[in-house]
């Protein structure tokens, strides 16, 4: 994918006869679809809980549920579906179609995804890790249009990063490239880490981290604030200036600008754009890049926000599955 | 470069008609040069100082003058010269044909070397940054034969890394991809660095970063070894059994083990190969080999020596001009 430029990749209608697409966006939390023609105009958009689901099989059939709902509710013919694309949050194998492994959220191992979904959907699937499918997006319609490196890095849960380098995405030898929280930078505790553990660099910077450092701080004494607060109301109470949650989200805002600086020194990259529930969260974005930008006059790389916000992982989804309509045949 | 196998970018003599390349690397304190014929094999090196050199003519002028030697010396006739490519201690716009910057030891700021080589000696030239010719060299002939994504770090007086993803080169949008020196690991400072000053990492793990830790360390109460040593002299001390050099090499490997685990994360990458005097030390790639080994069983790349040594670069510099000569025509 992202082989050509914006306006090549998802226009030119002249190129793909008429019809649909689905991309879908597989979270821990909900599912989300959307519906599009093959321009990538987005026609409708449908969601349901995915809380306490974790079967592949049940993902497959609400994907499947979902398809038939959107094309019937819009009055499209179900022959006009083309293509389906989902985005998964866990290590992907876009070659075989095959998701690897997702966190213990879901606990997915070497999960034929795209196979299931073309067996049940019966036209050409497409499957991606969710962060990259959000890069995708960002880079064909969002805040990194044209530009052929950058990094996108979501920031919710957890943290990852999809690396777009020389217009493609960058996937490594073993499709992990970009599992940043993994990363070492000052501030980080450098303990081994053990399997199903977050990393370094999601332990201050992911969103459960950023809880439980305001949780291991809180006192009485310190802060007029409950105990109980999640990451992007730590950084609302920042910014109406509680000291105490500052403190949080400078720790935080350092960590992040220390390892989008390591980033940019490896990748020679010039733009990276925060998505992602907190990534996307004002106070935090500004105080990276303030960080960001006093550290080092020759490595200056742009940070901006997504300006597709939620909407990136599935707006990706809806581009890849163009490009595999336009493989037109089913990969099994 | 490098952007087929091994045995096909230096071998297959029927394709190329018979002749000769020079390879050259451009050092701070040494120019090096070695004639080889068109499968890669080298008939003769050459070697002069290049201590407070500084002009690129005169560089330009050296490496004319040692052609010349080299061919006069092996009874080559000039006409069966087909190439030269050089290797270059700085940041190189290898499609321009320009060293954009080296460091303060050369000073240079855009030096069209390619068009002055090419003007020089009459034939297609190639240029390319050393560390990156020397990783040229590992992949085609060195200890990353065949490994299709791996980083070669060179830890001299500096420290730097060529970066091969997918069996190419990975230069960055402005050729500086790999300039891992600034790069901030747990450990290193994170002062803000002003131009000329060196980075972060390379003030630990850089030879002149060593030596100068060494120096800060000393004390007559704490070691009997002189307070001037240099880097591979404090790691033969610290394999001897001396406390303070142990201290010292550890530091430095655990820092190093820190920014490969690192670059592994990011880049998705199975292999790392040092090379350059210090990266060569047994002791400091054993120190450094076992600090990653015991870091997260999930990234666990290998760390390998280079088999080619002070060679990687005039070497790779020799695959380069192989190539330039299959253009068969001058740049200009």
């Amino acid at each position: 994918m992202l082989q050509q430029k914006p306006s090549r990749a998802v226009g030119n209608s002249q190129e793909i006869e008429a019809g649909y697409v689905v991309g879908a966006d597989i979270g821990g939390t909900s599912l989300r679809l959307a519906l599009a023609d093959m321009d990538g105009k987005v026609v409708a958009k449908w969601k349901v809980s995915t809380a306490g689901i974790r079967d592949p099989h049940v993902v497959v059939g609400l994907i499947h549920e979902g398809v038939e709902e959107l094309l019937r509710k819009n009055g499209i013919e179900r022959s006009l579906l083309r293509a389906v694309a989902a985005g998964a949050p866990g290590v992907t194998d876009v070659e075989e179609g095959i998701v690897i492994a997702t966190s213990y959220l879901m606990g997915w191992r070497d999960v034929p995804l795209r196979a299931l979904l073309e067996a049940r959907l019966g036209v050409p699937a497409a499957v991606e890790n969710d962060v990259n499918t959000a890069a995708i997006a960002e880079y064909q319609i969002g805040a990194a249009q044209g530009v052929r490196d950058f990094v996108f890095i979501a920031v919710g849960t957890g943290i990852g990063a999809g690396i777009v380098l020389n217009g493609r995405l960058f996937h490594g030898m073993d499709w992990s490239a970009g599992e940043i929280g993994y990363l070492l930078v000052p501030g980080t505790s450098v303990k081994p880490v053990e399997r199903g553990e977050p990393g370094a660099l999601e332990s201050i910077v992911g969103g459960e981290g950023i809880r439980s450092q305001w949780q291991s701080a809180w006192r009485d004494e310190l802060t007029q604030l409950p105990r109980d607060l999640v990451a992007t109301e730590i950084f609302d109470h920042a910014a109406a200036g509680d000291v105490l949650a500052q403190t949080i989200l400078n720790r935080s805002a350092q960590t992040l600008a220390y390892a989008i600086y390591n980033l940019a020194v490896v990748l020679n990259c010039p733009l990276f754009v925060l998505g992602g529930s907190i990534g996307m969260h004002p106070v935090f974005w500004q105080a990276t890049r303030e960080i960001l930008e006093q550290r080092d006059k020759r490595v200056q790389p742009k940070l901006l926000r997504s300006t597709l916000g939620a909407d990136a992982q599935v707006n990706g989804a809806v581009c890849l599955a163009i490009e595999a309509a336009g493989s037109r045949v089913l990969s099994s």
